[in-house]
């Protein structure tokens, strides 16, 4: 079994973990979540995302946050996602340094969530990439639903292609294929995610990093067949931060300590202190009101 | 990805998932589950233990179900786990025609369970194995904590390997190497899988079958590294039953919805309808009073 020697690991706990989160953390609170996953070794922090703050209260503090947290730009790498050239503005007058651009590979999904096709839609993620490297900004170029969507089953693995190869060519700083509906399984990851690397030339640079949910529970099986196919980037949140509300239980992202504890166990370096997550899961508990999903902080972190 | 094109499934609802659970299920209600599971197309049941009634209520009815069962034995491998000789006197004289008998890998889990260091018990199993034979009972020989234990941390695998040897040397008609407390990682499964694979012969025959809990949320990486070793057969529980109900949401075995979608998705052949089988998650949910912890169970079956 051929696995790498180190992986990074980008925490997406601020972002992806809290939009969906009926307790809406303050500013404050979220500068010392992105204190203590410093603290435990993580270089690679998702903040926030430019956003309708009518629909995403989670996000309103986005431009405030990012001034807050623009001293810690010289130790890691900070990002904001943005979905529209509106929230490029917002996040390029806020000082952001990093940005998350990303189009859909499921038209269905494209339509439903921005109005697009995906020929529009890919216009208008060529324009934001031009306009973000124009100003200097680092960019995480996305795929969302690069496994397929609930709507439409699979999507074409051409069609990601397609996606990536474009992304490549605008200059994109690296790339993020994002299983969003958590329906994702193993040997689709394994294949997709060797033809993307093939194509951004096998090099490690442009990184390619996945995105995935836990949805299904083939969360770490499928990071294990990503590790097989040379993918080192992973997101993850504290906790498997980011399920859906309306479903008890349900699960979210990957969750970072159980990401960490199997790559300990395999030999893996991540430079991250799994004790330290494990603490940041007990303190974004105690901040939510609620326990987490995740086993293993189930196992460690509930009252028996 | 070299994986193989069908594999078998045993469900270990009934025992391990039962065994400490609060609620006693009624001979009736153990029958209708090995209809529903039968009806589901798994073919490889463990229905009991025999093991001490004031320890295990949940098992004391063993003798009565297993006579119940008798008439599925034609169509199913109805199996009981005995844990001395003891239970294997009992087994015997209800009628059982396959047990489970298994010795631990790890010397302080071995001494703790059952009092024996692990020569004494390595002996115990010899003489258990030898008399089951003889009776005529089929013989699934068992491998606790082959992946370590808790107390221990990993085990040598040549400790391992000499216990699969002697096994195979008694004529046991399949092997199980249980990942007792959920601690094994994929790398671990697949190198020492592979070893007793090889152990065995490559042929088949003796199968090997792999018992993981998902205690840590790598069950189904551990699947995917198995398959990869060659493994054809997997234990797992309907829901995931089988946490410590000590602690809330904690996981327990592999949930077999989980493992079948997976399995699906891969395009491995089961024989099993998914379908069925999350109906059946209900119904035991209905008969526990209680949620499942399989997240493919709470995104399907949880109240919204």
């Amino acid at each position: 079994m051929i696995l790498p020697e180190r992986v990074v690991l980008e925490d997406q706990s601020l972002r992806d973990g809290l939009q969906r989160e009926q307790r809406i953390l303050s500013v404050e609170e979220k500068v010392e979540m992105v204190r203590r996953l410093l603290q435990a070794g993580i270089r690679r922090i998702q903040v926030t995302a430019f956003v309708n703050p009518a629909k995403v209260p989670q996000m309103a503090d986005a431009e405030e946050l990012c001034a807050r947290l623009e001293p810690f730009s010289s130790c890691a790498e900070i990002s904001a996602l943005v979905l529209n050239k509106k929230g490029l503005e917002r996040a390029l007058r806020a000082g952001c340094r990093k940005v998350e651009i990303s189009v859909s590979a499921s038209e269905t999904h494209s339509v439903r969530n921005t109005g697009m096709r995906l020929g529009e839609a890919l216009k208008e993620l060529e324009d934001m990439i031009r306009e973000a490297k124009r100003e200097g900004l680092a960019v995480r170029a996305g795929v969302q639903c690069a496994f397929g969507c609930r709507m439409e089953g699979m999507v074409p693995p051409s069609r990601v292609m397609e996606i990536v190869s474009r992304e490549l060519d605008l200059g994109a700083d690296e790339i993020a294929l994002a299983d969003t509906t958590g329906m994702a399984d193993p040997l689709a990851i394994f294949e997709i995610s060797r033809s993307v690397i093939e194509l951004a030339g096998n090099s490690g640079s442009p990184p390619i990093f996945l995105h995935l949910h836990d949805t299904e529970g083939k969360g770490l099986a499928n990071v294990l067949a990503a590790l097989q196919a040379g993918v080192t980037g992973f997101d993850a949140t504290v906790g498997g931060l980011g399920g859906c509300p309306f479903v008890p239980g349900a699960a979210g992202n990957i969750p970072m300590e159980e990401l960490i504890l199997m790559l300990n166990q395999m030999r893996i370096e991540t430079g991250v202190d799994l004790g330290k997550v494990m603490d940041l899961g007990r303190y974004l508990s105690s901040l939510l009101g609620k326990e987490l999903s995740s086993r293993l902080y189930r196992l460690n972190c509930v009252e028996k």
